[in-house]
């Protein structure tokens, strides 16, 4: 089978590393815009959102994949005069990773910013929650979701866990199931599946700076199509993110 | 034995390369600031550069080795106002990787200034020579070394080929010996060390963005060590090193 990886930081990890995602049947993947300090200047994430456009797409294909650039500016490394950054964020297949980390002032500024351009752009988007206070900080996001009327079909909460999924898929967004060592086993997104149903979920690896498995999304989909039946694991592992992606 | 690889683009490799590298007794290593695409600012590669000092460094720590930064503007990533970076690169363990590419006018200019930069502040420069034209070009570049009377013991120009090294060595500079496939394969590396002596000789494996062999200094070092005796193999892949950066 082959499978579509919704979220990777794919510049933390060799072209080795990606013909190997390749190899485990990985035909699609989305990176998302992360930069591994917060940078001082907001130039570079201009830059960074074209190595990803260029360079990062030019080596999904040697690897024999395809890969999407998402674009934004991620809670953890928000620049001065982020501003500056905006306009370029409608480039990419989805506007990402954004989110809230802790949820302090300046991140639910520039969350709620990028959330309005993504909106009026009619762009999907890849909305990150921490590991530390996640049900909480995800209560957040999802009332910031809410306020601004963002259309529920256009947004992905990434990295669910067993206690963020309902609450997540009860409003109508998409949920992402990160299969990682310190994430989700692949046995735990195949209960999440199990319990809601594929329609609303998408699976990835998030694999990137960390130390990662590189066929995450195939094991766990593997595991779906055998208890849960092909059907499913296509849904979940393909083609919700296809029209999630419009790709 | 232990080991010194002196030149390689860690951002390019993932953190379970580096713990490979630090398997095969690479102790330290020096990575080489380089953007694979020409940024657009030169905030980006200040922000690169805090990156390496940073981000890099810890990653190194985690895997078990010690990194150390090299810093300068690469012939192929000039961004325009590029002087907005000079005042930077002084940070670094080395001044690197600068060099030529084509030889074109700007990558002169470019070069020249973070020679100028380097000697003021008795820092160690890695000059890079390019695949193509690679006699032509290192032959300018030894040129411009001579009429800034560049110290020769603060030089080391790099990816020396058989047909290179002799004009290096010759002048007093050191030679960095890339040990890759598509490069020196180990035994070339060994014949180098053999013609010339380890005295002026480092070696490194220039792993990074592309397809790399991690344990590459290694492999050489041992062969050297095999047929040139332990000492000889300590001074290239240990000792000079050490001596050069001054760690």
């Amino acid at each position: 089978m082959k499978w579509f990886d919704t979220h990777i930081h794919s510049e933390g990890r060799s072209v080795e590393d990606l013909k190997r995602m390749a190899d485990a049947g990985i035909e699609f993947a989305v990176t998302c815009a992360f930069y591994p300090i917060p940078p001082e200047h907001p130039e570079t994430l201009l830059d960074l959102f074209r190595k990803l456009e260029i360079f990062e797409v030019k080596r999904g294909e040697k690897a024999g994949m395809s890969i999407f650039p998402a674009l934004g500016v991620h809670p953890r490394c928000i620049p001065p005069k982020y501003e500056v950054v905006l306009p370029a964020i409608t480039r990419g297949v989805a506007v990402g990773e954004i989110g809230l980390e802790e949820g302090g002032e300046a991140e639910v500024k520039v969350f709620k910013a990028q959330l309005r351009i993504a909106k009026e752009n009619d762009l999907p988007c890849i909305i990150h929650t921490p590991r530390n206070n996640k049900e909480i900080i995800t209560e957040k996001a999802l009332q910031i979701l809410e306020r601004i009327s963002f259309p529920e079909e256009l947004a992905v909460i990434d990295h669910l866990s067993p206690s963020t999924a309902e609450d997540v898929l009860k409003h109508g967004y998409y949920g992402g199931l990160s299969v990682q060592p310190g994430k989700l086993t692949p046995s735990e997104a195949l209960a999440i599946v199990e319990e809601y149903g594929p329609e609303r979920l998408m699976l990835n690896s998030d694999a990137g700076f960390s130390e990662s498995e590189m066929d995450a999304v195939a094991k766990a989909g593997n595991l779906i199509a055998e208890k849960l039946g092909r059907e499913v694991a296509e849904k979940a592992g393909m083609e919700n993110a296809k029209k999630f992606f419009k790709v």
